[in-house]
């Protein structure tokens, strides 16, 4: 590129119409010229060849992805990982702001992913090395999307569970069990206090456990507890499977009795989530496989907060995501952004229920909490509830008994001495 | 977990039955007990609890993964990247192969990517960093997929095209130009000597350039093409967008006149390609977008040819990758390795064509041929055929007496002296 060419890929944020482009943070390292670099990430996201052989024509003005923001600082041990990259010359940590104009492929998700973390990004030129750090909308673009049905304020309501964290369990063991069996650990868990029983998110339709007749025994059990208990409960059915089989799955798991629905994001694709969500009647809610393949590394990948606003704007209403504490190998800061993911403001698309979980119980309920900093996540340990000592209704009463300490202002150690759940639950799961 | 426990999740392969698992290649550095860690990688991927509390029961004969080879090396370094990471203790990096009975989940995409590349995964403790390195299949297991319906073969018949490779362009720019004009260049392409001009993996079906006008246009060209060379042509178009649109785009490309469709796996979803495989009529093309955010770094994340047979086992008939050249950032074995795994034998999933991609020209074809080692690949230009300083028919000319040179024996630098279009093309991309 001339430095004409270069100079043509940037712009001042002020001179572009906001609602025209999307914005786009880039954490990169680049060998050679950092601005030349910046330019190429425009460039190959976008329209690389502007114009025909022989032809007096430019697409930049409307087709181009432009640099409004270059933080650049120099790396003089070269790269910080072993890399293959054509480019040379000196290596420079970059921090970039990117207006790619959404016009270029629409309000598609495939499209989406394309242009922000397809060939252009990962193969920019001297840029070996490139993690998409966030990404922001305009409502112009969110408004063409449905967004989640239901969202925070709608699962409450269904729950009817307001100014507190929802409560999920995992019924475990996880794979093997047939369903009366797994019904009757769920049964257990919503009478000691949980709102959602839910399925693993390896658990599909197998013959050793077929979904309709699950969410059939599932659906009874939920509703007797419901009755003795007085509280709505539901059963969350895992729907992930080939997309094209889950609006089936879906009709057939709700008509037995699932009062929600759980899908693999990126497994099922989020354009699969979002043909689930243009059928689905009930609640969906989203889980994490295979994203820390791409988000764990700092320096290179696309941050989980990006699959988190992705996962929203395709409709769910729920995110279960790595949460706290070295057990889940998450920063901690990262497990913030993806709850604040969740709740910030994002046009005309409802705020969503973040559940940050792994490895929870009782023990670190209050932990959780204080560092959301606030009632409006999800809860969902696996064995703290299924593997409690006392059973699954001893182990959601110890979490209920947690959140009512938490609640009420009382140590939970002492007001483990008044009840045996928690008391057992510190003791398996807390640490001495 | 206990010595026993640990115990329970080894195996020797000849223990098993070969029908019942698939076989997962893992590299990672753990910290604490190398067998620990394996032991738990196996159990966190299938049954982490293999018993009800208080029930003596043991699911893990059937459904546990088991560790059938491990080899460990200690890092006294410590681990190779900075992580969070709950387990302490000596560091090892380590090379493991799992048994994982896919009884567990069946034969559906989004199952298996869960399951192999989930939570179990990438969250086993005291495992921060782990990169699925290869995946093999029984035959039992993939005797449920349909595969590809043309593949490597039924490709070549339709174009027929023997004994060479398969000559692809991408159509400049890819961004921007109405579909009058871009199918203007697409027939020049033709005459020049291309097989397949192609959109590029960014280009949607939008209001300026609509796929179905622009399939009808190209869909004539390439009938007017074939008129004139007596050669087949085969115009490719990008269905890339929501997954439950894809197969009416399909519908309306191909009846326009497309005679073949690209869709970019990982933004659509390998399952949302396995719908399009069941319902498609042509040939699928796989493009490569957001798969070096989890393949590139060496120690983390799945191996792009993991990626290959996932994209053959959806049914794709041609996988364009990252190719040869320091450009891709691609190490050339790793290139190499997806090559292979288009073609190498995969029971009853046939052969697929390999298309390793990027920066080609007349200049690189006799590296690409010389590093595949025989003809069964694609190759595809952008700028080497639309940006060729005679046009793109020149550039398609130039590609094609690089590869009569090749083809007869004779130096391409010498053919060049008797054919313009080729001397122009080495003068313009070749290295000086």
């Amino acid at each position: 590129m001339t430095d004409d060419d270069i100079a043509g890929f940037f712009a001042r944020r002020g001179d572009l119409d906001p609602d025209a482009y999307l914005e786009l943070d880039f954490d990169f390292e680049c060998a050679g010229d950092p601005r030349a670099a910046a330019a190429h990430l425009c460039s190959e996201q976008s329209t690389a060849q502007w114009h025909r052989i022989g032809i007096d024509e430019d697409f930049r003005p409307r087709f181009a992805a432009r640099v409004v923001e270059l933080e650049v600082s120099p790396r003089p041990a070269g790269f910080s990982l072993p890399v293959t990259c054509a480019a040379s010359g000196p290596v420079h940590a970059c921090r970039a702001t990117i207006a790619h104009p959404h016009g270029n492929f629409g309000p598609r998700l495939p499209n989406l992913l394309s242009a922000v973390g397809g060939e252009g990004v990962f193969f920019a030129p001297g840029i070996p090395l490139i993690r998409l750090q966030d990404i922001r909308f305009p409502d112009a673009y969110l408004a063409a999307f449905e967004g989640p049905r239901f969202g925070l304020a709608g699962l409450r309501e269904r729950l009817n569970a307001h100014g507190r964290p929802i409560f999920f369990g995992v019924i475990k063991p996880n794979i093997g069990l047939p369903p009366d069996a797994f019904a009757a650990l769920g049964y257990q868990a919503w009478l000691g206090g949980l709102d959602i029983a839910k399925d693993d998110e390896m658990l599909a339709d197998m013959a050793w456990c077929p979904l309709a007749e699950r969410a059939a025994l599932l659906g009874q059990a939920a509703r007797q507890a419901a009755r003795e208990t007085g509280a709505p409960k539901l059963y969350l059915a895992n729907v992930t499977d080939e997309v094209d089989r889950m609006p089936a799955l879906h009709d057939e798991a709700v008509a037995a009795g699932a009062g929600a629905v759980l899908a693999n994001a990126m497994p099922v694709g989020l354009s699969g989530a979002r043909m689930l969500r243009r059928h689905a009647t009930v609640p969906l809610i989203a889980h994490f496989p295979f994203i820390a393949a791409f988000s764990r590394v700092p320096m290179h990948g696309v941050h989980s907060r990006v699959m988190t606003r992705l996962q929203r704007l395709a409709g769910f209403d729920a995110v279960i995501m790595p949460g706290f504490g070295p057990r889940m190998m998450t920063p901690e800061q990262e497990v913030l952004d993806c709850v604040h993911a969740c709740l910030d403001s994002m046009g005309p698309i409802k705020p969503v229920l973040p559940v940050p979980g792994g490895s929870d119980s009782a023990a670190t309920l209050e932990t959780v909490f204080r560092k959301v900093g606030h009632v409006d996540f999800g809860f969902v340990p696996g064995r703290g509830v299924f593997g409690h000592p006392m059973g699954p209704r001893g182990g959601a009463a110890s979490i209920r008994q947690a959140w009512d300490a938490i609640a009420t202002g009382t140590p939970v150690r002492d007001h483990a001495a008044r009840h045996a759940e928690l008391a057992a639950a510190l003791q398996a799961f807390g640490t001495p």
